[in-house]
């Protein structure tokens, strides 16, 4: 519906179709191609319009992979898998959640591919700490002290929150990226049970 | 004394002597430019060789990304600084040692340059899997043992190295890469404290 509305709206619907097949071209090639494997004028190809047009509207290739790269992950709606009926196992909850999605996407989960290029792309690093931040870790504490009474959470949600992100960032490295094994060939429900406590002691007031 | 025996062999000489100009110049501009950053043809101006040598000698860029990181840490002698007296608070002495080191090193610590390109650059992934392994995860279980008695330790030690490589590999790229607060930008020594647990979680038998 949304679809149709725009595109009668005329002049800009060149606009808005031209930045949708450019999004959508840069889609699809950076995840068959990687980021370093696609070029501006892969883009510009696909997309059937002037390189120029893709430095235009979103300034460079990592503006465009910043436009292009979102985390469908909604804690509101895997809210009642991770929050359970009570605290006590929220941390494998949330370990069998993330590594079930993670597992499945494989190298298209859009975390990944921003992950990946986070290291040498100044742009992505940014869009992904946002992201973890507006996704993940802005609603976790409310959802948590709703479920559970603010008195279970720990004093210092914002330290225990980026400590929350790093352990998760960097079990997606390790299992996904470098690949150290038996972290890497380990059955999703292993890593899970060895995951949860260090999750624990990141959620649980002590 | 063995720089000089070496460029006393005549034409083996020359070709140490290239293949070490052309690490140094490698070295230099991976640390200042970045791998993205650094061209094979950069390398080669610096080195003052053809570009064809540094290929004939490493194979591609990321052949010499993997010749010239190397990682000095070496845990027999941060030993006593780890170990300690007693198996107690070896997660806060570990954590310690390893804040000052990357925090010391900034940008220019050689396990930051292979964490920064691994996503992109399999060869660095290899090379930093392989680093992580060798000089940390091998000797840590013989040298933990010796120091307390193998009864002290936990019974799946290669579960427990990935997770331990993933806790540090995950510190470094919340604290280093992403920047994420207030992990960046706390002192080393709160950040010891929060992660000093979730080390001892995997370094002790629980």
């Amino acid at each position: 519906m949304r679809e149709d509305g725009a595109r009668r709206r005329g002049p800009r619907a060149g606009e808005s179709g031209t930045r949708s097949s450019i999004e959508a071209a840069a889609r699809s090639l950076f995840a068959s191609r990687g980021f370093a494997g696609t070029t501006v004028r892969m883009i510009a190809l696909r997309a059937e319009v002037d390189p120029a047009l893709v430095l235009h509207y979103f300034g460079s290739k990592s503006g465009l992979l910043a436009a292009v790269v979102d985390w469908t992950f909604d804690i509101d709606r895997a809210r009642s898998e991770i929050l359970g009926r009570s605290i006590d196992g929220i941390g494998l909850r949330l370990a069998r959640v993330f590594l079930r999605v993670w597992d499945d996407a494989g190298d298209a989960h859009p975390i990944l591919l921003l992950l990946r290029v986070a290291g040498t792309e100044p742009a992505a690093a940014d869009h992904l700490t946002r992201l973890l931040r507006e996704r993940l870790l802005d609603p976790l504490w409310p959802a948590m002290a709703s479920a559970y009474g603010p008195e279970l959470l720990p004093p210092d949600p914002a330290m225990r929150g980026a400590l929350l992100a790093s352990t998760l960032t960097g079990l997606a490295l390790t299992r996904y990226v470098l690949r150290l094994d038996p972290l890497s060939s380990a059955p999703a429900e292993d890593v899970a049970r060895h995951i949860a406590p260090i999750l624990e002691l990141q959620l649980v007031r002590r």
